[in-house]
């Protein structure tokens, strides 16, 4: 299906240009989008910033200071890819320094259409609009491959969603809480992990141990088990140290880390699918792209039994997070919110 | 959209049976069905036989004798779906007796058309047409709910696809390999499980202890630990001794294996967005019906940290195997292959 874009009954009437906004645990990027017209590249970004969420007292705040600085128009519309499980309007998130709650946004701004959804949701879309200079290929076969594709990322938490194609030519896109289910170790090293781990909370998500603020509890757990000191205060000490080779503690965590990424990541291939690839995301994967592709990081994702051929058929990219959530959240709603962006809503 | 049914100019012409078949690693489930033309049920079963596949030397050889015993007719298409991974026309699955080979059963057959399908893919795309009454509600609320819909089910090994339901009325069915994805102990006890199985394998996989044979390693694990004698041969004297209670390690063993079930499928709900519900099917559940109602599953299922409102949500149903696998096979088939069944081929 042709992505559905608002009608122009001549060149001069452009559609009126929307807010798009990607928000994750550390950072709210946010964009001021048009429609373009075209399938292979739905929007147009007019404007864009980024900010750090801890530095707001909301996301409110946020957009009304982007508004404020880069708005050429009252804007009438929206959509919000946030991290977390959007339930009804709101957002079930304990990564974010705030809670979002669509209608109070939507009533601060005087927006009256607001959507809001999944952060990787969003990253899944824009991924259909990425071409090959986009990606860095970390494993696997360089062919294209047909069949769902996974978008996943660790970053302040681990997202994924699926973009699945059909027969009909449009994709679907699977929401998932991917980094809240279950965390399973495949070494002594990691049952030694989630068993202190465990010790604290029944229940150890996945993203407690792949994402940022998880390779750092990785580094302390390791420390704690083996009796070494872990002065090292975030992640990305800890993989500056661990790239530098200057701590032996922070090239252990890192390398379990690695692995780890790459058991998850063979684990999510095959839960759905996704033949048609990987694509790894997230803010903390771009500074330690050389160390894991010296990784164990491949050969862990192909350790699954009699699944390795089927694995090692899938290929997996690295893209740099950037804008391509804020393209995803526009492109998503101009597909499933065409309506409120018609030419005689601008009037 | 409307599922494709043979055109049928006059009411005695009509389409031409063909034959449907679910095939897990214990039992082949075979059938002749007709189209009927009607969205809600799409297929009628005219003919049904099960088989012990370990029985018989090849999928082939019980083919033939259900066709010799059932086909009113030559038939030239069908549909199978298998317990494992397609790629192309074979299978891999490490839990059938023999190899399946599409091209060999299509000679050997004399049938002109033969799909393959995972059989949890056959099952999801079923589920589209159970009623209330085909089901026993386990877990969560009876109210209908909306959003992808996971099928999963342990018997020989642990199969799971997920129905995605799509804004043009259509559903997209997901085929997946969750069984084969790495297992994810939570508790001190299924810990010291998996470090057992760690020091034979780099790899186990959830099905190695979500199925049945994995009942029966689960109690003999617990055995090796505990040190207590293991003697029951069978899952189905593990389930009958576990509920007689007759052998305490039986009962470890059941509740240990109901709890994990639980901390799958809340997983699962997780990894899928699965807000429309859990149908679990497999072999080995009805026995222990009674005893899973009253287990840890339920409570283990929401033991996921701050997505426990979310899974309290999801209605989760056990359905009764039986020929729901073939209705699904042939109605997938009805969908995807429609062309092959037009009136012309059968002149």
């Amino acid at each position: 299906m042709a992505i559905q874009s608002p009608s122009m009954a001549a060149a001069d009437m452009q559609p009126a240009p929307f807010l798009a906004a990607d928000v994750g645990g550390t950072h709210a990027r946010i964009g001021l989008v048009s429609p373009t017209g075209k399938r292979t590249e739905p929007v147009a970004l007019l404007r864009y910033a980024t900010y750090e969420c801890a530095q707001f007292a909301s996301l409110g705040e946020i957009l009304r200071l982007f508004l404020a600085d880069h708005a050429l128009a009252p804007v009438c519309c929206g959509s919000i890819a946030c991290a977390g499980y959007p339930e009804g309007e709101q957002v079930i998130n304990s990564n974010l320094p705030w809670p979002v709650s669509i209608p109070e946004l939507r009533a601060a701004l005087g927006v009256r259409e607001l959507a809001l959804i999944n952060d990787f949701q969003a990253m899944a879309c824009a991924t259909e609009f990425l071409g090959a200079d986009d990606t860095t290929l970390i494993a696997g076969p360089a062919a294209v491959a047909s069949g769902p594709v996974l978008v996943m990322g660790p970053g302040t938490g681990l997202g994924a969603a699926v973009r699945i194609p059909t027969e009909s030519g449009r994709s679907i896109i699977l929401s998932t809480e991917a980094g809240q289910a279950a965390f399973a170790p495949s070494t002594p090293r990691e049952l030694a992990v989630l068993d202190r781990l465990l010790r604290k909370d029944a229940h150890v998500p996945v993203e407690q141990l792949v994402s940022g603020p998880g390779l750092h509890t990785i580094y302390r757990t390791l420390g704690l088990i083996e009796g070494s000191p872990a002065p090292l205060e975030s992640p990305a000490r800890v993989t500056d140290a661990a790239i530098a080779g200057t701590d032996a503690l922070a090239r252990d965590a890192l390398d379990t880390f690695c692995g780890l990424l790459g058991s998850v990541v063979g684990d999510l291939i095959l839960l759905y699918g996704a033949q048609g690839g990987v694509f790894m995301a997230g803010g903390i994967l771009p500074q330690m792209r050389d160390f894991l592709q010296h990784s164990s990081f491949h050969a862990r994702l192909l350790s699954k039994g009699p699944m390795r051929s089927v694995l090692a058929q899938v290929p997996v990219r690295l893209i740099e997070h950037g804008n391509l959530g804020v393209i995803g959240a526009a492109s998503w709603f101009l597909q499933h919110r065409s309506g409120v962006l018609s030419v005689k809503d601008r009037m």
